[in-house]
């Protein structure tokens, strides 16, 4: 049982500890006095970020690896807005949170005063659930409602608005709203027969797995069917958390570029979907199609996004006969220290090599990255984070909350230079948190996704003015001060065999560190 | 006459330009090449900034000097979300903005691709006018019409929804939309009439003076009607922009604590506003009002905000007999260059020794500089910027943008460190322009505002889990390192001699540099 609530803000807090949701992401402002006095609560962890777009990434990156959700607090419309981009990511990767936007008092609206705005009308369109606490006596009951909206699967976006009177009035007795469990169905049994016969046929097929299912047991199910049936495995580009690496079943990544994309998916006649849907591109281009599939491609969904895929491919592997056929397995690949220059090679050899058991590995490196983690398959185990809803900034954020949900494993951040200017204030966080981080930079001062998709798109050469617009040189970022400014040790690399024994230095560090990976 | 225009973006940005648009505040994304291509165009001044925030509020500062709009390029909704809460502040400021939104094609929306989003939903809040041009075909009649919108008095926030397929397309012959000229009609000769018979009368008057009132020749008239009445001048705790110092009608400002507000005004009978609204507090407190007047006061709107303050002040002169008398000047009050420790007092002085004649002064230093511009009334005159949406993270962006527009006169920004925080970017594109921006960092390590708040809030006594969300040492930030990681020069001073002789010698420079001011 709690203590007895004083005001509605304690009654607020207490009812997020009480449904399992103990950390919170926080910068506060005057509206949010009375939410900060009752965070003075040893059941909560309170982490301050510089920056909104840090607590709602850091939320993001806590749900990653709890599956269970954060709260944010945020200071009224404007500080709503700064954490948006990292929702809009954090909603693509269906990740739960809940966030808590301060607001002037009832009274006080009326006025009209300078921080007044619409917060209803900024959230909807990011959130799955909105409400104003109207009462500091029902707020129990609407905080209860937004962590059971948000742990729903697959994770849904609630955001309470806290108007000040309801935070700073009487709460009444307490009350402790009974948590309510998230429910996960099995999806349809003739649908299963369906990919069963599919699977059966011996024409070409790829299952392409998402969310949930590229984890646990739903992965190593996938791996059997796999073995047993010969059909491929595959994951889209972007996943929210893929466990892989030595000892797990491998997946194939579908390439992100359209011609790659299509190459990758031609020669497949049907294509079987869990928790996610079939390939799509990730932009619109003048001259290419938006679906990636071959014309003739059929697609089965055979988990939907809220259902069980575990469940799923239990009764598909009954259906197939499959429960004794060991699994696909990733064989360690033992990658030798490279040396020489860094090129997406000798970097993903150096990952490979120095990567410790069990790292998670948070990847915005567009495309550095994306040339590189092919190459990475058979490094120690591993998790996996990418991007799912391409609002660059995500990285920093989402790597300072999976660490301080995973405060015993070493958390890798590849970023690229452009991404990582977006929410660099997480640097200081991890700094204050004393979390173990490893910040890595590949510092090729441009833009470099942009210069291939001006090339894409047809859009010709870029002219000198377009070319500024592209280059981020002139002055180039000096990583190194940038990180010891907010606290954290950095260190330049420019051959691979310095980036590989900073990356294996790293993993023994206790704190946040940095290296600037210099690509140009 | 433009050269014809090939593609839809093409179109776009001849539009932009023959209609007086001539620079754009942008951070590019895929969906946008089109219309980087289409910045290719000497007419238009592109400025890469590396967070979309510094974009919104560079094209905030814009405005406050120039009095027209400048444009952005933010990338789909995540990006527009980025730069919302400097739409906010700029709006809140009555200044002009266009914002070109890039966005899918329409063909590719269908599909949900990752960084699909609600723009017009996210764009509402807080826009005056949101189109999403639907064919190339007619775009320079769109981005003509949010011009036009963003060039009404007082400036409003117009989001034109760029999809690919509309950037791209060809958009057939040139045609050059019209220019409208904004209009400002005069107040209603009974309003007018009304505020002199108060004003012979008598009885105490306050005249309240925003927006535009607050410059040239509104402000000059203004100082006539006090000098012939004996009524004072004040101006709002925030104003968009004031021209103050010596030779310039002194403004008395309206304190920013609820108790002085109220202690402020309570002895006026009337109340006279100008392209501004009577005094409201700026946030919600348990135990004290909202509206700051006394009780018996009433409040006489002499000027809507839609209306023209200079025609109004001609009116009431004549009405009074007022036209020979001469108005109130400020007079210079020579500083002394002060030593010894740093405080408001000693701060103060340096600012007033120190800022060159027709310097640009952003203010966002919250409580430092909230004890400290009074005492720098008679400096040499100067132009004093202020936050008036009141979401943090709105100065360095304002002094870039307000720096390019003024490329002549000296820029400063006062700036406390939690607020610099939040947009930090800005200081790589000051760098990149070589602009000549002070950026001044009172770096007391703390949300020192928040301090006062949690008192002035009843919120009793912060615990040590409250006290951590307000303070931000632990790591301290090292300025001088941030600042130049980004290629700004930067100094740390902890005496006001030493303050007051790194001011002067900034003055004296080329391009950026940033002074950390030491606190604590």
């Amino acid at each position: 049982m709690s203590e007895a609530p004083r005001s509605g803000a304690q009654a607020l807090v207490n009812t997020l500890v009480d449904s399992g949701v103990d950390v919170c992401f926080a910068n506060p402002g005057t509206s949010e006095m009375h939410f900060l006095a009752a965070l003075d609560n040893p059941r909560m962890k309170s982490v301050l970020c510089l920056y909104e777009g840090v607590c709602t990434g850091a939320a993001d990156g806590w749900y990653r690896m709890k599956d269970t959700p954060a709260s944010t607090l945020l200071h009224l419309g404007p500080g709503l807005a700064n954490g948006l981009s990292n929702i809009h990511n954090a909603k693509r990767a269906s990740s739960g949170m809940v966030n808590i936007v301060g607001e002037h008092s009832a009274l006080h609206l009326k006025y009209d005063p300078p921080l007044t705005s619409d917060i209803e009308g900024l959230a909807r369109p990011l959130s799955h659930w909105v409400r104003r606490a109207e009462s500091s006596a029902t707020i129990a009951w609407d905080t209860a409602a937004a962590v059971a909206k948000a742990s729903e699967h697959p994770g849904q976006i609630a955001t309470l608005i806290l108007p000040g009177d309801t935070a700073w009035k009487d709460a009444g007795e307490a009350v402790t709203p009974k948590p309510v469990a998230a429910v996960r169905p099995a999806p349809d049994a003739a649908c299963v027969e369906q990919v069963a016969k599919v699977l059966r046929s011996g024409e070409p097929v790829l299952l392409i797995l998402g969310n949930k299912a590229t984890r646990g047991r739903a992965l190593e199910l996938a791996g059997k069917v796999a073995a047993g049936t010969g059909c491929r495995l595959g994951s889209q580009f972007f996943t929210a958390r893929i466990e892989r690496g030595a000892g797990r079943t491998p997946l194939e990544r579908i390439p992100y570029a359209v011609p790659l994309g299509q190459a990758f998916l031609k020669d497949f006649r049907h294509i079987v979907t869990l928790e996610t849907k079939e390939p799509v591109a990730f932009f619109s281009y003048p001259d290419k199609p938006s679906l990636l599939k071959a014309p003739g491609t059929v697609v089965h969904p055979l988990v939907e996004e809220h259902e069980d895929s575990t469940a799923a491919l239990e009764m598909l592997i009954d259906a197939l006969g499959l429960k004794d056929t060991p699994g696909l397995v990733q064989e360690r690949i033992e990658a030798s220290a490279p040396s020489g220059a860094l090129n997406p090679e000798t970097i993903a050899h150096a990952l490979s090599a120095a990567l410790p058991e069990n790292a998670i590995l948070v990847d915005e490196s567009l495309t550095t990255g994306r040339q590189t983690m092919g190459l990475t398959m058979g490094a120690r185990p591993h998790d996996l984070i990418n991007n799912m809803g391409g609002s660059i900034g995500y990285g920093t954020p989402v790597a300072t909350g999976a660490s301080l949900a995973c405060p015993d494993r070493r958390t890798f951040c590849m970023v690229g230079d452009g991404s990582a200017m977006y929410t660099i204030q997480s640097l200081w966080t991890q700094a204050r948190e004393g979390l173990p981080v490893t910040t890595i930079i590949f510092a090729n001062n441009q833009y470099a996704i942009l210069k291939a998709e001006y090339a894409n798109m047809g859009a010709g050469t870029p002219g000198p003015q377009a070319m500024a617009m592209i280059d981020i040189d002139r002055p180039t970022i000096d990583w190194v001060a940038m990180a010891r400014s907010m606290g954290v040790p950095g260190v330049q690399v420019s051959t691979a065999e310095d980036f590989h024994r900073e990356m294996a230095r790293s993993a023994e560090m206790d704190g946040p560190c940095l290296i600037e990976v210099k690509l140009y």
